[in-house]
C-alpha cells in the first residue's frame, strides 16, 4: 500500500501511460469486434436497405436490448459502425470497411478468421504465462487435447482443421497479392508452396504470374481437406503434393515459398528446414521466400 | 468459397483493413503485456544493475528459453523493453514507462490491475457473445459463480474483492489527480464518494483540496476491506459510511462523486440513482460529478 501523500516524479515521456493502457484494453476491443461478427450485426445491417434502430438490430440478432445497445455504442466508438439521428432516434449502419471485411458474403471477408480467433486462439492465449514458462502449447488446458505438436492440436478434428484453414485463407485473400508481387517472381515457373494449406496464396500467385504453376506441399490430411473445401478443379495451375516437409524429400523447383511457417518452430527446427530447402534448390536458380505478416517482433508462434 | 479469379473493387479508404486487423490482434498484445508482468520480467530487469541477456532473464523468471525469447521479442516490438547488443549478444532493459508503471514496487504500478485483467476480466469476456445475447453477466460460465448482480460475483470472496479493489486503486493512482482537478472543486468541503471503493480517488481529492473531507459511501463488506487494506488511520480527512446507494438514504453533502459507477447499471437504474442524488442535494449548492475514463463509447459495463 502506498502512503497517502506519495507523488511520483516522472519525465514528460512517462507522465501518462496511454500506450500501456491501450495495450491493457486490447482484448476488450478484440472481443467487441468478435462478438458483433458472431451475432451477425454487420450481416444484418448489410442486408437492410436502410439504417436500423437499436430495437430493429436487437430483434434481428435475437439479443437483449441492453446488451445490444452497449455493443452498438462500442462498435460506433471503434469506427466499425456509423450512426445518424432520424426523428430523434439513433440509426445504425455499416462503415465501408465493415461492409467489405466483416460481412460473411464478401469475397475478402474476415469473419472466418474472426470466429477462429474468438473461439480458439483467444482461449489458448489465456494460458500464455504457462506456455512461456513451460515452453509448450497449452491446448490441453484450453481444450482437453494433449499434444506435443502444434498441428496435432490444430488439426484434432476435421472441423477444427477446416476452421484453421479458413483462417489462413482469409488472411491471404486480403494481403496475398501484395505479398506475391512485392518482388518480381515471373522468372520462376515451377513453384512449391511448403505448408501451402488452403491454397489461397497459391491462387494469388498463379493470378499474378500467368506462366507459373504452384504445387501445394502439405500433410495428406490437409491436402484432402483443401481439395474438398478450398481448391476447385478449375484451378488448373494449382496442384498438390502430399508430404511432411521435415521427413520427406522436397521435389525440384525454381522457387520455394515458406509463408507463415517458420514462426511455428524453434530456431533449431527452422534451421533444419531451411538447410533442407537450400540443399534441394536447383543450383544458382532457386531462392526461398519466407513470409511473415505481423507487427515487427510480435510473434504469433507462442503456443508452439 | 470464392472463385479463383475474384477481385474486389473497394475505394482507397477500404483498400486495406489495417484498423480491423489491429483490433483482431488486440488480445494478443494484451496477453503479451500481462504475461511479461505475471512472470516478473519488468521486476527482474528493474532489480538488475545492468541489462540482462536472454539466458539471464529466462533463469531469473524460471521460464523456458524458447518461450522467453519470443516473449522478450514481442515486448521489444511493443516498445515495452529496450535492447542493445553487447559483444554480439542482445541485452534487455526496461523502458522508462515499463519501470514506472509495470514494476510492483512503483507507487503508480499497474501490475495489480494487470493481474486482475489477465486472470478475471479476460476470461469473462470470452463469453461476451452470450452476455450480449442474454443481457446478463457470465460469471457462472467463467467461474462457476451464479449471480444476478455484478457485484455479488465480483465480491464472491474476500480475495476477489481485494483484487478488484486493487484494480480500482491502481487506476485512480494514475489518473485520479487529473480527474479531481479538471474542475475547481475548492468550494465544496463536504464530499461523498458514492461507491468510493478503495478510497484512491478520495485520497487524491483531499490531497488536491486541503479544506475538504471525503466520505467513502460503499457496501459494509467493501468498507471493512478498504479499512484493512487501503486506507490507513493517518488519512484523517478520509472517512467511511456503510450503505447501499440504491436502498439507503444519502447523507447531506456539498458534492457527490459517482466515479466509474453508471456504466455498471442499466439506464433505468442509473436514472433511479441520479434522481435520488438530485433529491439529496443541498438546494442550489451540490453538483454531481460522474466520471468515466474510457475510450468514447467503449463501455466496460458489458457484463452487468
Amino acid at each position: 500500500m502506498e502512503p497517502a501523500g506519495t507523488t511520483v516524479t516522472t519525465t514528460a515521456a512517462a507522465a501518462y501511460p496511454r500506450k500501456i493502457l491501450d495495450y491493457m484494453e486490447g482484448f476488450l476491443v478484440s472481443k467487441t469486434l468478435f462478438t458483433a461478427c458472431e451475432l451477425g450485426v454487420f450481416d444484418l445491417l448489410a442486408s437492410s436497405q436502410h439504417p436500423l434502430s437499436l430495437e430493429e438490430v436487437a430483434l434481428g440478432i435475437r439479443a437483449s436490448q441492453d446488451g445490444t445497445e452497449r455493443l452498438l455504442a462500442a462498435c460506433t466508438g471503434l469506427d466499425l459502425l456509423n450512426t445518424q439521428t432520424l426523428d430523434g432516434q439513433v440509426m445504425y449502419s455499416n462503415t465501408e470497411q465493415s461492409s467489405v471485411y466483416l460481412t460473411q458474403s464478401s469475397p475478402v471477408s474476415l469473419t472466418q478468421s474472426i470466429h477462429y480467433s474468438s473461439k480458439t486462439i483467444y482461449l489458448c492465449w489465456h494460458y500464455l504465462t504457462d506456455a512461456v514458462r513451460e515452453g509448450s502449447n497449452q491446448y490441453e488446458k484450453a481444450f482437453g487435447v494433449k499434444s506435443e505438436d502444434l498441428f496435432e492440436a490444430l488439426y484434432r478434428s476435421e472441423e477444427e482443421m477446416v476452421k484453421f484453414m479458413q483462417l489462413m485463407n482469409s488472411i491471404w485473400n486480403i494481403c496475398g497479392r501484395d505479398v506475391v508481387t512485392a518482388f518480381n517472381l515471373s522468372p520462376f515457373t515451377t513453384i512449391y508452396d511448403l505448408g501451402g494449406c488452403s491454397g489461397a496464396l497459391a491462387k494469388q500467385c498463379v493470378l499474378a504470374y500467368p506462366e507459373c504453376t504452384v504445387t501445394i506441399f502439405d500433410l495428406p490430411k490437409v491436402v484432402k481437406t483443401s481439395r474438398e473445401h478450398f481448391v476447385t478443379n478449375d484451378n488448373q495451375r494449382v496442384s498438390f503434393h502430399e508430404g511432411d516437409f521435415f521427413k520427406d524429400a522436397l521435389p525440384d523447383a525454381d522457387l520455394y515459398i515458406l509463408a507463415r511457417i517458420l514462426h511455428d518452430w524453434t530456431d533449431v527446427r527452422s534451421i533444419e528446414l531451411l538447410t533442407k530447402v537450400y540443399r534441394a534448390c536447383r543450383p544458382a536458380r532457386s531462392p526461398v521466400i519466407q513470409v511473415s505478416i505481423q507487427r515487427p517482433s510480435m510473434s504469433d508462434g507462442f503456443l508452439r
